[in-house]
């Protein structure tokens, strides 16, 4: 989105265009055998890649096996208002290999959401875990020049600073896939989605992050199979304890000139 | 948090210690006059300052008037593990103004969720508006003071780099509490929680945020009853739509050097 704005510096002030990242609201309504259409989940999001979004977001939550989505569109409820036509997806899975607390009930995210969909402190902390990654992991020279090679294929950030990036890339640093934004876990969804939509399996040698690695992160990391994860921020105590427990590698406050291996 | 971890640059390793910021779950339940105690929220958090993150959450969602606080403490549930113990609060209010869809459904966040709470897109897009602020706003000058203030005031990131700052200033530029948290829609809700528990109003000239500025975020200055928003990174399309419909003055990009300022 284009507006316009008032830059101040110490010598004045300026009047000129401004690119925005676009944010709107995505609810997520999902639907299997036995069970009826319900919302699920309803979050910020820059729109773009919804359905990869979607699919990405089922499977790291463990609601559904990564061969388990049958068919995802947008929604059109007649008490849709038109402004949101394109703001409600819905999903349709095989099953519901982990059952909500509450069919009827619901969760709700944001643009920065990871816990979303957990009921208590136990839920929060109960991750879903993909097949363990086995084949080749980054050395440290790989990892360094991951955040550069994300940054090159950030294609919004370069127009808005204002979103975040995930990849998923090879062993020797190669990045196959990059989705970007608003949220930086909606940003890991869409890129995790894409290997669910493909029909391929989502373990990948590394996710690389332009964010921090909290446990919600390290959380959708081990979920997805992925060998490491890659950050260009802090990661928390929690996410630590995760990704050791877990067998995940992980780095932080990764550049080109130093990369922290936490695990 | 402290931690042995391996750095590695163009030059080599060092094994050295680091600090990380510690992140836990947090479950809030509410109870009022008629309303037996429910889960409300789970998020991941940095422990500290518990009790403001709730309150500022009840408050700024619209769920509880801002004297409307009766009581707040760490539950003591028989049956939550023990190292649970003081991440479960249960906050007594006089009503709540707004009744979550389902009393004993469940919405859930994470250390950066703003929406959490909400059914449906048009919930998310609907926003508890607080007293207009009528004083008087920061100029140019002092809102690009305003990053240095906070950031001098930030223990945490001093010592982990991995927490936002979220503070209260006023028109003049002084820097009147400071929060910190692994999320930054949290260290928001701990500051206004910190005015709730206090007894005072929740408005202030400034609120200032050590990120980015979302929708969720002008969520939370508008309900607070702020007359600005004042962040150091970008701000989004619909953080601007709605500082535009509210009246708030919304300022990204902040730092010593520029400000800019969308509404």
């Amino acid at each position: 989105m284009r507006t316009r704005v008032h830059e101040h510096t110490g010598t004045g002030e300026t009047r000129r265009e401004d690119r925005l990242a676009t944010e709107e609201p995505l609810e997520l309504r999902l639907a299997a055998p036995g069970v009826a259409p319900h919302r699920a989940w309803v979050t910020m999001r820059t729109p773009g890649h919804d359905f990869e979004l979607a699919a990405g977001w089922v499977v790291n939550e463990g609601l559904a096996p990564v061969d388990g989505v049958t068919r995802v569109g947008y929604c059109t409820d007649a008490d849709l208002a038109p402004e949101q036509e394109f703001n409600v997806v819905t999903l349709s899975l095989t099953s519901l290999t982990r059952v909500p607390h509450r069919h009827e009930g619901h969760a709700s995210g944001s643009s920065a959401c990871g816990v979303c969909g957990k009921d208590t402190v136990a839920d929060a902390l109960s991750a879903p875990r993909g097949p363990r990654w086995t084949g080749e992991l980054p050395g440290p020279d790989v990892v360094r020049r991951l955040p550069d090679a994300l940054r090159e294929r950030q294609t919004l950030f370069c127009r808005t600073g204002g979103v975040h990036a995930a990849g998923l890339a090879s062993a020797d640093g190669v990045v196959e896939v990059v989705r970007e934004d608003v949220g930086r876990h909606n940003a890991v969804d869409k890129v995790i989605g894409s290997r669910v939509l493909a029909g391929s399996g989502t373990g990948a040698a590394v996710l690389v992050v332009s964010g921090r690695a909290g446990f919600e992160l390290v959380q959708k990391a081990v979920s997805s199979g992925a060998g490491a994860l890659v950050a260009v921020g802090a990661p928390t105590s929690l996410a630590v304890d995760l990704a050791r427990d877990a067998g995940l590698a992980l780095w932080g406050f990764t550049s080109s000139d130093r990369a922290v291996r936490y695990a």
